[in-house]
């Protein structure tokens, strides 16, 4: 057992022994390291599979929690739908079945019997099944066969679904959260009686993407129009919201997709009309997944750990007692009880971290990694004189400057009370700080590029969001992309961009006239 | 569109236009007309997979809070593991595989190509995986597989998770929730230093599920350990609770399993324990599934349709508006926002029944259907006159009584004030009256057996919970089952049987002495 710290339980880290790269030094080990270390998440036995650990999962119980309650806000109920899809029912919408029709889960038998040699169990070939059903990689075909059965009248519309769900795309390069091959999310499937009204649904669910990535996860998102090219297999129009990483990649967070009457021509899902006519029903579809845990590691942490906006942490406060004798212990336990019981009293996280044979420094360390938002250190003379030792994971020194500005705080003393009462608004302010931080980091790293020669320099520079003027084919557009691997992230709504981005001009590639700037850049 | 009924939208129901069959004339056709006329589930183009559809999956998130708070509350935390299990994961615990190696979906294929034809996609035979990998039917080896990772010493112990997730089982012949290929469930998977630990574990958590079964699902269960013959594939010990459903045949609402090290030693799990030795894990899992949605509706359901605990319900109160000119309607309506809002704020979910087209009749019947505890009726007249008209869904006539004891009762019209105070004790009542009959209805159907022949004579009389002692070998058993379908459902814990059930005595059977009487029954 070479590596301790990767062994520990599932409950609390192990003490620090190993670093965190820094991410200096090789930024996707740094991402990978605070993803192991902070237990969020390992690799299976199954590739390209992974295993969410409980601290990890209760992030993504948080961010359900808080969508759920946006979608349900929004008129919308869960409901579920089979796993499994009919290898036809891909074939029924065009460009949906190239979408999806290649990498993915085949189940072709239903039994496996003893080896003869009794060595162990195969698959029965005598189990085949008459058709292959593939393991959903996304559920327009089998929720729209299911739709078919409830429709067909007006009345019977709007139908506003989500499903919480996982599903498998069988990826060849796997990185945990970012891209794995089983992932989890929610997926939206609404019907509805008229095209308005659809692209109504379709953007009203990007708006809720970006209030959550914003408001909950503290990420600041561009939202816009993707190009056809970069559309999901069957919509007329996709929108996505996009966020910059600290290395200043994009990272499609969600997408939100108008599908027009496609799954309601391939599904034959009519309804009569108010007019008494029969036509086809109008779609929409949105997705976000667990691949948002990755994004929030990458927006806020540090080369000390994963830092947690405060409306996403379970724990906001860990409390370490510090003591060397029985006598001191029992004093300072009784005081860590009474603290324990007022901030839960305030509808705060807390855990106390009881344990032994671990020094308070490496307790620190622990929690630090874990990027809980607050520590509480007790020690007896601590009790004696009334007072805590309250340390936040991080403080925000220049604000609007790059990273660097998030710097530990020295330990802050304050009498028990005063303590108490600045844990709400540490907690509030720290969840505004990441985001402004966030914000200006984009911000700063955001350029108006009129040229090619001022987008080489941008990307060799480092890059960062481009917002261009483009006309170009979708052969210039692989063109751009070989030479600084930049895309076309998406084509923002007005009013998200560096001044004057909203101005019509020319095309940097072709010089032909643009109406509206795109962003480029470097992406997951 | 033979039946407009089972076409109606996810939102609402569409207006009683079929009757559903009395549990007098076909039982079996009674519970699928409820699943199917509630718009609980349907079944799906994938054999053997149901679409859980938004008001029945509503009752399951009721459920899953429920469960979930109590998962918690005694320690564990949710995390998540992967879909997938390599085949050969099954085979390292011996019973296990013999016990899930059997029917289930097996991925052989990771890509689909398009047909030389262009008619639609296939399998591509190059993509054939190395190792099949099987869909989980339970997650033990997966499970196991990931906790060598994380144990090396007893401070990692214990580990206390639980997975909230789908899993799938090719039953042969399935029956909406009861039985299918593809249900959700939840799966707590824990490891122990000790078996003192893990058998405490395993009780506890029987313990938690009786008291969601009783106090939340208002049904009464049987806790008791399982005969060898119908244990879990890898365990030492099998729990399970039993309700009694109105058909008088048990249905197995959910189980707790101690495994002992059997896990631990298949996956070469072992920890170093306090005195330095190396050591074995020990281990517990425990699951329900949303077959306790189809074991809510045989407990309680009557031929009007389902019946819903108050605390399972999603909407507590329905209220139906009644007018006939455009100004009673503003009068109405006006009333109908006022009674709404004040019972949201004293925390009920209601509901307020707009649709146009359909008399208030239809309405009636169909929240009758699906088990609204409270229906509110305001028409123009009780607006003036300042009442309401309130409506049970069933009232207790004869408490300690058979089924016949639930009716409909007569409206009760009441002023606006006295209506809404008596909400919140209506449904405390109900939910304790639905408890109240069906631990009755278990009473009367349970008897002390104490020979053959009056085993005979209870069985041929509808049977019901045949308490027997019992010291016959497996083969007896099966001997019994054939005769009267029954089995062994469990060996109860003392203090739940009729008076005199936990004295010892001898087998029916065999005549040798038994210390404990089982519990016979037919089942689902």
């Amino acid at each position: 057992m070479a590596n301790p710290s990767s062994k520990s339980s599932g409950k609390a880290p192990a003490g620090g022994t190993t670093r965190i790269t820094p991410r200096a030094t090789d930024y996707s080990k740094w991402y990978l390291d605070i993803v192991e270390q902070a237990q969020l998440a390992d690799h299976s036995a199954v590739r390209g599979c992974m295993v969410i650990r409980p601290y990890g999962y209760s992030i993504w119980e948080k961010m359900q929690r808080e969508l759920d309650q946006r979608f349900k806000d929004t008129g919308h109920q869960n409901a579920y739908f089979p796993l499994f899809i009919p290898v036809s029912f891909l074939s029924r919408e065009a460009r949906h079945v190239e979408g999806f029709a290649k990498e993915c889960a085949v189940v072709t038998h239903h039994r496996l019997r003893a080896k003869t040699d009794k060595s162990g169990v195969e698959v029965d070939p005598e189990s085949r099944l008459e058709e292959p059903l593939i393991v959903r990689p996304t559920s327009e075909t089998i929720i729209w066969s299911a739709y078919k059965q409830w429709i067909q009248s007006y009345r019977d519309l709007p139908i506003l679904i989500n499903q919480w769900a996982n599903v498998v795309r069988w990826e060849m390069r796997t990185r945990l959260f970012l891209r794995t091959a089983e992932f989890l999310w929610q997926e939206g499937h609404t019907a509805h009686a008229t095209e308005a009204e659809a692209l109504e649904e379709t953007r009203r669910m990007l708006e809720v993407y970006r209030d959550f990535a914003e408001n909950i996860m503290a990420m600041p998102v561009l939202r816009g129009e993707k190009t056809p090219g970069e559309r999901f297999a069957g919509a007329l129009e996709t929108f996505s919201i996009e966020g910059m990483m600290q290395d200043r990649k994009a990272l499609q967070a969600g997408t939100s997709h108008y599908l027009g009457q496609n799954f309601a021509r391939a599904f034959d899902v009519q309804f009569l009309n108010a007019q008494g006519q029969l036509e086809h029903v109008y779609a929409s579809s949105w997705g976000v997944s667990t691949r948002l845990i990755g994004g929030l590691i990458m927006t806020h942490s540090d080369d000390a750990g994963l830092i947690l906006p405060p409306k996403l942490a379970g724990i906001h406060a860990v409390i370490v007692p510090i003591y060397k004798t029985d006598e001191e212990k029992t004093k300072v336990y009784a005081e860590c009880e009474k603290v324990m019981a007022e901030i839960k009293a305030q509808g705060h996280g807390v855990h106390w971290d009881k344990r032994e044979g671990l020094s308070p420094g490496s307790k620190y360390y622990d929690w630090e990694i874990r990027g809980v938002p607050l520590r509480i250190e007790i020690g007896p003379r601590d009790v004696d004189s009334g007072k805590l030792v309250l340390v936040r994971r991080f403080v925000l020194e220049q604000p609007g400057e790059n990273e660097k500005a998030l710097r530990m705080r020295k330990k802050q003393i304050l009498s028990r009370q005063e303590a108490l009462a600045s844990i709400t608004p540490a907690l509030a302010e720290m969840q505004q700080q990441l985001f402004q931080r966030a914000l200006a980091f984009r911000q700063k790293n955001s350029r108006l590029i009129n040229s090619m020669g001022e987008y080489d320099e941008f990307f060799k520079q480092g890059g960062g969001f481009a917002w261009v003027h483009w006309a170009g084919t979708q052969e210039d557009e692989e063109t751009m992309a070989k030479q600084h691997q930049t895309s076309i992230r998406n084509i923002p709504l007005p009013g998200q961009g560096p001044e004057g981005s909203d101005a019509p001009g020319v095309c940097i590639l072709t010089g032909k006239p643009s109406a509206r700037r795109v962003v480029m850049s470097q992406s997951y």
